[in-house]
């Protein structure tokens, strides 16, 4: 272990928070200032100049894109013969919500993210880890690097808690998603066709997602059953299911 | 310049193709091969394997990924203040499919890119220039690694041929957008409020943006005037405006 390392582990008056980044992430940070932030949610952060506040959400926009990046590397490596459909929707999967809300659970940031409970209700608790994981990949990409940066998701997260083929297998539902949701809250669920365009050749299937009665979203494409996955799909985004 | 370079630009059998790149692109290119698929459009393609096509497409979801890491790192830095909402437009702004094709024009792109005229029909050819543009930076990517791809993206043709400024301040109005376009193709437009949601203290606004009596897009927000927004902009989404 190099010298400042060990200084950081052992003598450091932030020794111990040091140590618990070093536990979770399996190096040792630089500088600490870009972690405490990337833990950080809006809801205990304070407005540093001009209201912008010292909170995660800058360092989540940057570390989503540099996530997005390497996994693009990764997907495309990976799959030489997955055309850019394949690519889209896998990494869409990976980058999932759900799925990095899941990782920082597993990977214990529950014990470093920083919020006010009273600000936060229960729904929302969840994606706040998620946010936390890619504004923690913002906060190593300033501190060490693209390279740091893609061996450390590569190795230690990817390697270790992405299970890419199942993953790949998994084909999210939106339809069967949103009805249960439905079943679950007693609300009418239908899918309505409202019209089909006749091309010369192909049809246009235009759906909506009704829920009690109200639209929640609408799906245009050249068969039913697609029209009804993208109506359930964009009913699931704005139901925030 | 180091000899590989001299050889590739003055003795290689494929110094013309080098030179011209070289010319359009300020550097000399390692792996031909990338750059060469980098300006094939899939019309011109051939199936390499299991139906996969030696086209630009898998380059330009690559590229796609880090041109929006380096413009998520570029905006990061250059406004200290920015939060998350505005940098997320900025940058949508800035890799938008107009402004890559207008970027890619400049850059000289049509002399490289391949692609069948009779496939490709006069609406579509514009923006096969900024996919090309997308796959070009893959290929940098694959060739010469992040950081050579982030100079070049900076110094090339960030700086040269992107007014970050300018941008920040031109809004981009679907609705005026959508209007005019129907207006150009003779066609009927407007926006009905399918229904207001009332909430304890807010209100929530679904807005319908139809075009000759199709519902082309729909728009829930808090504001009647967000959500027309939204309602253009998904209308001009599926109108390939």
């Amino acid at each position: 272990m190099p010298i400042a390392g060990f200084y950081k582990l052992y003598l450091s008056p932030n020794r111990k928070y040091i140590k618990k980044l070093h536990n979770l992430l399996g190096f040792v940070p630089g500088n600490l200032s870009l972690y405490r932030m990337a833990f950080r949610h809006k809801s205990v952060a304070q407005a540093v100049k001009k209201g912008v506040k010292n909170s995660n959400e800058r360092l989540e926009f940057l570390g989503d894109a540099v996530l997005g990046c390497v996994i693009a590397e990764v997907l495309f490596k990976l799959y030489p013969y997955g055309d850019e459909g394949f690519l889209t929707e896998l990494r869409s999967k990976i980058v999932s919500r759900v799925n990095l809300n899941q990782l920082a659970r597993k990977l214990g940031f529950e014990q470093l993210i920083e919020y006010d409970t009273r600000m936060v209700n229960s729904t929302r608790q969840g994606s706040l880890l998620g946010d936390a994981f890619e504004a923690l990949v913002g906060a190593v990409y300033l501190d060490k690097g693209y390279e740091f940066t893609k061996d450390f998701l590569i190795n230690n997260i990817i390697k270790s808690h992405i299970d890419i083929h199942t993953l790949e297998q998994t084909e999210t539902n939106f339809k069967s998603k949103l009805i249960e949701w439905c079943q679950r809250h007693s609300k009418d669920i239908s899918f309505d066709l409202i019209e089909n365009q006749e091309g010369e050749s192909t049809k246009l299937f235009t759906i909506q997602a009704i829920v009690d009665g109200e639209v929640m979203g609408m799906g245009k494409e050249f068969s039913k059953k697609n029209a009804e996955k993208l109506a359930a799909e964009k009913a699931c985004e704005a139901l925030a299911i």
